[in-house]
């Protein structure tokens, strides 16, 4: 098994700490390690970093080769520019095969995995991905990753499950995906014990998947052709091409497909999830202090519990204060309370709004 | 008259903002000047920088003269070290005569002043204090300036007026001065039509000051005599018989003993006075802008009202938040309810506590 790890990301949740040339995946939220950094550790010994490519950008290349000297550089690939991520895994799959044929035979696993979740248990996710890997061998069958819900979240999209695989101990079918619910319907999916949260992990052979997004996906098909005719050697050309590609998400493209054709399944995971989707979910995950706040840096509070404070430079001080978010950086602050913590996105387009590039 | 402006404070009060090196009348927080200019500006015409002397310590003094250089170099005082305001005004009334003896016959008139108040109305500031010098050069009393009280203020002192006096229209003699009340008492104070807010503003004749000095403190007395001796022309010297004195303010050692003498009274002070004792009493006096939060610098709000957000250096972004003072320095940030803004000064006491002089 081979594992594609998403990279490209310019995720602006994290705001002041994220910045477009320092996105969520290489900071360091839960420990010393970067998110990336503990997405190759965790890998380890199921898939060596010998069998590690990275799908990131131009401008983030630098930073994540940096991070991780493990990985050979030349399987840290550089899309031309983020086009989401049926065109990401896509051009990285045939990346990883040389630049050979599209619909040609390859008899590689492939694990395709975020750069920026959480596990708090990595054997356990290694045994899940393991797990996955050997179902998808013996079936052909694209397996996604399913997280037994632990709160009606309508933030994820979910996994309903279907019949159990016969001849694959614990994996089952997938019956279909379930886009973000309402509170009402997250409830349900909650108490039905047959819905698992999606969280974007899918382990599948390359040249089934290709065959798909071949299938379903034909601009696509013909653009990642395009790219690996002699004209694409020159680089402009090259960039040219991707950018006319579909910007379309694999669950979109190939995965929300597979159900009806009887071709994907899912394999339960229970690791201790989370996609450190918010300021929020970070403090869902992080232990308090002996005052009862999450602190990172230097920090001081008074008559203050139940706070993430965040200081990357300098001091946080706080007196009177509960549940809220601050986080200090070099150059800005951040103050919201954490059940707002989405809002952080409001506060990133404003900054887009205003050319405020100094600070994105 | 000629004023005295006591600027030694190391007001913590406004923390982040205010520093040892940078105490709060050194702060421009209600416009482009600093408290301590504005207060000099506040007298023109009535009192010329010529005739102001400013007492400070020798950690501000090349700051008081760079923010003043209309007030001749050598009215700037400098205390060996901060004694109290006792001491601080009889040791400058000293040096105001040239270091002639203490109880000598003397006819200037003298006005003391805060460094770190705020009126709304100059002019009815200027009045006031006009009328508190004719009243005194008519009747040698020791003059204050009351504010008449807006809220059952419970953090200030009292005067308690009593009769009017006969040869000056609208100055009332002082019956005694109150402690700071408690709720209950504020509340009758608040409506008793006889108490005003004491301001800390004195105006009286200097001779007349220091003889009651002499009188009623006596130790005080024989140290500034001590000053003025051949063997305190050494520094060291000197400040070693300034630090043995008794440190105690002037409403304690003089002002609340003249009761009893009657000669003491009041002028009432109708000028939008506030002594901006906390970021909460700053921002009553502050506009709000059109979002519904009073801001300073680089502010981003998002769902946000009521907030004072103080952007000294770099970007405060804020979401979903009301009351909060949030103040970003280069390297703090405080974050506090305005009614808990007086904890502030816990905020200063924890980095006492912990040595952390980089932050004081």
């Amino acid at each position: 098994m081979r594992a594609l790890i998403l990279a490209g990301g310019s995720g602006t949740r994290f705001w002041p700490l994220s910045r477009r040339d320092r996105p969520k995946q290489l900071l360091a939220l839960d420990g010393e390690r970067s998110l990336l950094q503990s997405t190759v550790d965790r890998l380890h010994p199921l898939i060596p970093a010998s069998d590690i490519w990275v799908c990131t950008t131009e401008r983030l290349a630098d930073g994540v080769r940096a991070q991780l000297p493990e990985v050979p550089a030349e399987q840290v690939l550089c899309e031309p520019e983020g086009r989401n991520t049926a065109p990401a895994i896509g051009w990285s799959l045939q990346q990883m095969a040389g630049g050979g044929d599209l619909g040609g035979e390859r008899d590689d696993i492939v694990a395709v995995l975020p750069a920026d979740h959480r596990f708090a248990n990595a054997g356990a996710f290694r045994d899940a991905l393991a797990a996955a890997a050997e179902v998808s061998r013996q079936t052909d069958h694209v397996m996604t990753l399913g997280v037994q819900p632990r709160w009606a979240e309508t933030g994820y999209g979910y996994l309903e499950l279907g019949e159990p695989m016969s001849d694959a101990g614990g994996a089952l079918e997938l019956a279909q995906f379930r886009e973000k619910p309402d509170a009402a319907t997250a409830e349900t999916y909650l108490n039905s014990g047959r819905h698992l949260w999606n969280a974007g992990i899918f382990v599948f052979g390359a040249s089934t998947l290709l065959a798909f997004l071949r299938r379903f996906e034909p601009e696509i098909a013909r653009g990642l052709d395009a790219l690996r005719s002699p004209e694409a050697a020159e680089p402009s050309r090259a960039a040219e091409i991707y950018a006319g590609l579909p910007s379309i998400s694999i669950d979109y493209a190939v995965m929300e497909r597979l159900p009806e054709h009887r071709a994907i399944s899912a394999v339960r995971l229970d690791a201790g999830w989370s996609d450190l989707g918010s300021w929020q979910a970070l403090s869902e995950e992080l232990p308090a202090g002996d005052d009862g706040n999450q602190v990172h840096g230097d920090v001081l509070t008074v008559d203050s519990d139940g706070n993430l404070l965040w200081a990357d430079e300098g001091t946080i001080a706080v007196a009177g204060v509960s549940g809220l978010v601050v986080v200090r950086t070099g150059d800005a602050v951040l103050v919201v309370p954490k059940e707002r913590s989405q809002d952080v996105k409001k506060i990133v387009e404003e900054l887009k709004n205003r050319r405020r590039d100094d600070r994105l």
